[in-house]
């Protein structure tokens, strides 16, 4: 099948790309003599995690149990959910680890770790537990000299059938900088927060083997992980343009698009019609706040031509419009009749994906797989 | 069912505002002597477009192929495709004929034209056809006034095998209103717009038997359509927090919500973490530009508990962040501890129910149904 016998919109995946950014990422853990747990709520695909994990000991983070279950049911079994656990997922929890996984869930409430105790004691079963530290990110997560870290740690580390198994931090901060010096200076406090939380539970006698970081540009650029034991980042694998305008990629090291068909000309507003609108796209507007801002997303020919730089600058539901960037010139209407296509460069590759239940895998113009991926809780 | 018993983060449908949602419309569209062809974008469920044209003629609007071929396997046989087709396309639109339904497809280039004539020709398919018009909403269509909806519509006359039904038309700029002056002023400039198109056929000889109009706020505000023979709109079915910022619906009458639970506390920031974020209530900023911006969604109680107003704030992936509305006091923590439940009304329900597969119909505590929706394209 070629790229021309597909309807639109649909999700293209460069399998040549995917491999790049895969390979890049797993030397660049091994160089920085850490393990790469990838986090797989990208892609949610488990023939992408098979290669994800190629090299690395098979690891990887999820964002939903519903993801959990799908890749327990692919073969993997040791999965870190990395979003604060609710009491009432632990019988979720409890049921993968019956299938033979070991799903390792994350806290930052003294609450909550209660419930965890209290779940475990009332059924029997066994939570390996990871506290979230906050270095800097401030979504969740209790600082690590916070009074609440050693709070919580004592409640699962006294918890009969829990295992406080270490720390994790996101420093999810890391796509606020806006230049490789400002994200170094984030990989270094998230670096040193998860190593000061790590050391302070080991200084009170408990055991905390995982020492959890990342971020796709924190680990593009930290300098030094000494201390952490694994690093888990996502977005990596396929790339945006945002992680492109943050320089945590190049615009060529995008994986994944949205192919789309010309609809419409309207030569007096400049606008072509695609029919990629916000459910194709995303209403993700990442670049917005950045130098380089695309609307959603960045336009580009399916087959190399030459074409100024083109934004999606406006979407509803099912429509987006395209016109040329600002100092680009003309648009093009005769290179792009109707019933051509284009393909879109999302904006945040995460929300874009998530529209969709496949990638169609491609080599040039050949489709040469379909890989299904797992959405919704 | 309970409410209680489902897992998190869900879509919850209420199936009495859903009813009265609808009847109001149905007797809106009896009053203006208009039929009501319901946009089932919103909803995308067979279920629902069963009970949105009880009492109509039981034509729908779709918004992609894929809902075409869902509804027509629903029984649904007059379908209006109203978004602008491409060639491409045509061979589904054809299958879906053969399958008895009549699917008529818009558009508003003559390249396109022409290629349905040319279609239509090689194949022997036959395709009814609209044209689309721009009545200030600038996204797709011709003016009415202009020499391209003539090219257009003798292009369509003179093939075989296709027959012009008429003219259709979106106030899409009805969401930028901010009065009910403002969209009634909208509303006429939609009619007067359609009829014009509509009359400038007739003149020419040619029928034109459709003069479709329609947006939820153009419909509820409408004070004379006519001219006009049918109405689309979508959101009113389920309305939304936008929707109720333009008074085009009241908040009470919003019937989806999505069901979240509390999974940690952070007062030094006076905030609360939910395990809905962006995908589970999509990144749609609707109300940023509005006098009521509630950030990605209108927080409440799950069982009408007094709590101040809360907006959803900040999101990641699976990460929503809570707090009180400026002025609206202290963050209620102990009303909601970790386990707890929030119902998040959605700032745009057309974006945020896509990412569910099916919707949780809900009566009071009771969950009486679960409706599919079908997604993708």
């Amino acid at each position: 099948m070629k790229i021309s016998d597909l309807e639109t919109p649909t999700l293209l995946l460069d399998r040549s790309r995917l491999s790049a950014n895969l390979t890049n990422m797993s030397e660049r853990a091994t160089g920085l003599g850490v393990a790469l747990r990838p986090h797989m709520k990208t892609t949610k695909s488990a023939d992408i995690a098979r290669l994800a994990t190629a090299g690395q000991n098979g690891g990887i983070t999820v964002s939903t149990l519903k993801e959990a279950a799908y890749f327990v049911a692919n073969g993997f079994t040791d999965i870190t959910y990395a979003v604060g656990v609710s009491v009432g997922k632990l019988d979720r929890v409890a049921a993968l680890r019956q299938d033979g996984a070991r799903v390792t869930v994350l806290t930052d409430n003294a609450e909550v770790a209660r419930g965890i105790a209290a779940h475990a004691e009332a059924t029997g079963a066994r939570f390996d537990v990871l506290i979230e530290i906050d270095t800097g990110d401030h979504r969740a997560g209790v600082a690590p000299d916070s009074l609440a870290l050693m709070e919580i740690a004592e409640i699962l580390d006294h918890a009969a059938g829990v295992e406080l198994r270490g720390v994790l931090t996101h420093a999810g901060h890391s796509y606020d900088c806006r230049t490789v010096a400002e994200i170094q200076t984030v990989a270094e406090a998230e670096q040193a927060g998860a190593v000061l939380a790590a050391e302070r539970l080991r200084a009170a006698g408990m055991a905390c083997p995982v020492v959890s970081v990342g971020s796709t540009p924190t680990v593009v650029y930290a300098r030094d992980l000494n201390g952490v034991t694994e690093v888990r980042a996502g977005v990596y694998m396929f790339n945006d343009v945002f992680q492109a305008s943050i320089a945590a990629c190049a615009l060529t090291d995008i994986a994944v698009s949205v192919l789309a068909t010309v609809t419409g000309h309207h030569p007096e507003r400049g606008e072509i019609l695609i029919d990629a609108g916000g459910l194709a796209l995303s209403k993700d507007r990442s670049t917005a706040v950045g130098p380089h801002d695309v609307g959603y997303g960045l336009a580009v020919g399916l087959d190399g031509a030459e074409l100024p730089e083109l934004h999606v600058v406006r979407v509803s539901q099912e429509h987006g419009v395209v016109a040329t960037a600002p100092g680009a010139g003309a648009l093009p209407f005769a290179a792009l009749p109707p019933g051509s296509r284009l393909r879109v460069l999302p904006n945040h590759v995460c929300m874009t994906a998530a529209a969709y239940d496949c990638y169609h895998v491609v080599e040039g113009e050949e489709v040469v797989a379909t890989w299904p991926r797992v959405n919704g809780w």
